[in-house]
Parts: structure tokens; sequence; C-alpha cells
């Protein structure tokens, strides 16, 4: 990248800056290029195909990892956390889970995995659950009555419903159900490229209208010009959401997958991890521009080019982010 | 009961009243019985031979009661809560495990279940485990390597070790290698009667030279009258205990079973819940004078009657449980 235009960087600095989406490859590493890049905050996926057991292992490593790199990460599990690590220069780390998998037949575990640190759950990953389907099934005939019961339940403790990967009639259901926001926390416009991840027009603006959130992606393999992309690209993608929703609900959902191989994503594009292949993503590499996570700085220069004011950098970049939690977070 | 001491019953309504462990038929009549006997506090059991799951799902279905019953009771997770659930006029509810096996083989599960609110666990229950030995077991060669390792994560998240159901050698290498009090939480003196379940005089010593403590439970089969004790033989247990190592490290500890029948009794007192049968309790009724969670107030009077000064009835009945607590989960 170019030299970073310096006001740029300095509402960069000022601003909280929270990605809706990361399922990088933990380790000491990536944390630190985490709190060095200026994330204030990250949706960090602690679960896809997990069940309940395996996803409490999980969030047991990671309550490791928070004693472990005690000066890059801590824990959020509430909007005063994500502003003290702002303070404190550090990378507030929300435990996601892509799945609902792991709340498996037992409605009082989403209250015990909240407790535990998951802030956001999306209700489905691709294929269809007991809480409903997803964006790669066949059929799709909404939320099932045990997901309504989730979905409820999820309001009462205050966690975000994530709808990227859902099916297009759940989702709906799912919007039309939920008493509090819910998020697509990473998606991409159908209306630049139709692919079965992207969102339409009509759905960015269902979702808004309804009181929710679009978090945008910059996922090769559902962007227009795939691994051609670069940083701008992925602006223009934001943009193209913004002008159909407005400047006030829309935020980052990268969906880093910094430090893993083939073997992952052999295991996310199968259903349950090792089913039917549910699609192929060709070669994963990130917009030039926004390749690493420590690129991330490179957004609110790529922002400024474009034209945007600081405000509606400083909202986008994780103002935004920060004012849906808290509607969702908060009794 | 005669009409209680008007003195007595002062000092009781004022005091902190801890009950260092209840292991009742939980209902809604329990938890008002205990709100209204002026209870603020009772380790209450939710896992004997339950796995991790089965003590998920306990904690959960705790959860739920804690939003079915808010005006009786509260979960307690520091002695700020337990403070304010005396000002409240409820009672909090430390949620307790008497065994080990729901941590299984993960040292994580430790803080994972302390987030959740359990503030104590027994080390062992009548039989091995992973960790230990205990009191019914025909061998106990001490603390396992994978104990020590529990025994320290347990001081780091603050989660109090208790020994009651656990073997002598077991005891005792707990009480040499815990880096924070550890507990009786109830039990009984050998010295009044031999049993498996009670603690040599030289035992009830050792705890409290360490720094430790002992809680003086009533169960009827380890009184020396037994099913005919009545409760001045409960307080002569207390002072007999007192005796030996000093009024500032002594508890209650009832092990109240109130509404439990036969299938109860038969669960607990075989190995791991179905194997070979440990013991026979024979009938378990309560001392004449605290039959019920309801005659709690009883103690104080008969305290007095005792010769007790107000101090030393306010530290037993809970100042002293209170100080251990903060003492255990304070970092």
């Amino acid at each position: 990248m170019s030299t970073m235009n310096a006001s740029a960087r300095q509402v960069y600095d000022n601003s909280i800056v929270i990605d809706g989406l990361i399922i990088s490859n933990w380790s000491g590493e990536i944390f630190r290029e985490m709190r060095q890049a200026g994330l204030t905050a990250a949706n960090c996926t602690c679960s896809v195909w997990e069940g309940f057991e395996a996803t409490i292992q999980n969030i047991a490593k990671w309550n490791g990892w928070f004693r472990q790199y005690p000066d890059d990460i801590v824990k959020a599990q509430s909007v005063e956390d994500i502003v003290a690590a702002k303070s404190a220069g550090k990378t507030a780390i929300i435990l996601g889970m892509q799945n609902t998998t792991a709340f498996e037949d037992q409605i009082g575990y989403v209250e015990i995995l909240k407790n535990l640190g998951i802030g956001i759950a999306q209700m489905t990953y691709n294929t269809q659950n007991w809480v409903g389907s997803g964006c790669y099934e066949g059929r799709d005939s909404g939320l099932s009555d045990f997901g309504r019961e989730i979905v409820a339940e999820m309001n009462r403790v205050g966690m975000l419903c994530d709808l990227s990967h859902v099916g297009p009639a759940t989702s709906r259901d799912v919007i039309d159900t939920s008493k509090k926001p819910v998020a697509y926390s990473h998606c991409l416009p159908a209306g630049l490229k139709t692919h079965p991840r992207n969102k339409t027009d009509d759905e960015l603006r269902y979702i808004v209208d309804k009181g929710g959130f679009v978090g945008v992606t910059m996922f090769p393999p559902f962007l227009s010009k795939g691994a051609q992309s670069n940083i701008d690209d992925y602006i223009f993608a934001i943009d193209y959401v913004i002008n159909l929703v407005g400047e006030d609900s829309v935020g980052i959902g990268t969906d880093f997958t910094q430090g893993y191989g083939d073997d992952f994503f052999r295991w996310i594009t199968h259903d349950k991890g090792f089913g039917r292949k549910l699609t192929d993503f060709g070669e994963v590499k990130n917009p030039d521009g926004i390749r690493r996570i420590s690129d991330f700085p490179n957004l609110a220069d790529a922002m400024s080019r474009s034209g945007w004011s600081n405000s509606k950098i400083e909202k986008v970049l994780g103002g935004n982010w920060l004012g849906l939690l808290q509607r969702v977070w908060s009794a």
C-alpha cells in the first residue's frame, strides 16, 4: 500500500475498531498481530461443527490463551470490556460460534455458553440443524419450533443471532421472531456477485429495516473479482451495502482465515466437517492491501480515498458494531 | 423446642448464617424454607456421581430456579453476593460439587465450572477417582499426580477443596499441597463415634493448624446417639471440635437431605451411584430440634443455652465460613 494518509491514520487510531468475524488459526503470533494492528475487538470463532463438550474445550483453550497472552488479548463479556481494551491498547475477544450445534438439544446451554463468554452465535452453518437451515441446503422451511425457543433464549441472555451462513427462509424467520437486533456478521451483496452466501438487496434492506445489522466481508470467493480483488473493491462492496441501508447499521466482518491450510478449508466446506462437499472456494487469497490482519489500518486510508467522512469511517470501523452489541447484550 | 431466648434470636437475625452443606431435594418449597429460616448462604450440592455434561445440566436447572424463585434465592459467586443476600433477606446459593467426577480428564473444566458458579468441590466422594481416594476405600495412596494439578488449578481459580468424604492419606496430601485453606465442610469427630466418615482429633487439629476449616455436620448415622440425638448433642459435638481447634475455624455443615427418600440414599451409598454397596445409614432422622431446615434458628438458642458468647455464636453460625470463603475465593 501507499503511505497512509496522516489524517486517516489518526481517525483509525482514535476509533474503536471491531472485526465482526475472524476464524484464524489462533496463536500468540495472531494475537500480537491483532493487537498491533489496532483491533479493539473481534468476534473470534470457537465453534463451527463442534458439539457442546468440544466447544467447552475450545473455550478452555481460550481461557489458557487469555492467561498466556495478557498483554495482547482479554475476554470481552460486555461493551465496557471492549471500551476498556481500547484504553489498555489490547484486543478484546468476543467468543463466537458459527453454528448452534453446541447447544445440542439443551435450551439451558445457551445461558451456560453466554456465561462462559459466547456473545454471538450463528443459527446454522451452511446446512440444516435442529434450529433451521443453511445457505447451501437444498430446501429451507425456516426456523424450527426448537429454533424459535433458541432465538427467545438468545434474546433473553443477550447473545447476538448471526445469519451470515443461514438460509433465506430461516434468516427471515429469525429477523421476524427476534425481539433484539440480529446481524449478518460477514456477508457480501448478491447485487455484485450471485452466490449462495451473498445476500440480495431485498435481504440486506429487510434486516436493517427491522433494526438489524450488516457486517461486510472481503472473503475473496464471494467478491466479483475473486482472488484478483483489492482493498478498494472491498470498500466498494461496503459502499454498495451502505447505499442500500445507510451508514449507521454497517460494519466490518473480514472472515480472516490467517494461518490455515487445505485441511481447514476441507473441514469447513463439508457438511458437519466430514460429510458431503458443499462448495469449493478455490484459491483463498485476500484482497491486495488487506491480505493479513496487520493490514487492518489500511482500511481507514482506503475509506478516506473513497471520500468517506471521518464520522462515516469511525462508525463503519467499529462504532456501529459497538452500538449493536450494546443493544443486544444489555438486559 | 421451648420458646427461643429473645437475645439468641436477635443474635441469629443479625448474623450471616451459612450452611456448609445441604443436599436436599431442591424445590420452590425448600428454597422458601431456606429463606424463611434466615439462611444467608448455603453450599448446595449439584454434582455427586455426575460427569461433566450431567453436572452442566444440573447447573442449567439451577439457573432456571434462580429465575423462577428470585425472591428466595440468588447465585453466590463472591463474598459480596453473600453480604448482599443478607441485606436483601434472600439465600445466596453456593453451587457445590461433592466429587471431582465432573472435571473428567480436563484441568480446564475447573475454571469452566468456577465461572458457572461452582465455589466448592470435594476431591473424592467415598471412593477412589482420578484425583485421590475416599473414606470408604480399602486403600488410600494419597493424591494422584493429576490430583495435584487439580488442587493447583482450584487454588488458582478460587475453588474451595472440601475433604469431608475424602480418605485420610488423600486429605493429608491436599492439606499439605494446597496454597489456600481447605475444609472438611461437613464432618463429625471420631472422638465421639468411630466411623469411616468421622475425623480423628489429630486430623481435625492438622487441617486447622495448616490454616484450614471444619464444618460440623449433624447427620445422624455419624452421631454417637444416631437417630436418638437432639440439637444439644449436635452443639456438644461442635463444642468438642472447638475445644480441639478453637472457635475461629469452625462452622455449620448440616448435610440436610430434606425431601429425599430411599432411592436417593441407595444412589449415594453405592459406588458411582449403582456399583458396590459402601455403607448403610439405617434410619436418617435428624436430631430433635433441628429436624428440618425451618428449625435452623433453634441453633442459636441451643448455643446460647450451652453458655456460648454472642460473638462465638455469630462466628460459628457463619462469620467463620464467610472469612474462609473470602480467603479462598479472592485472588
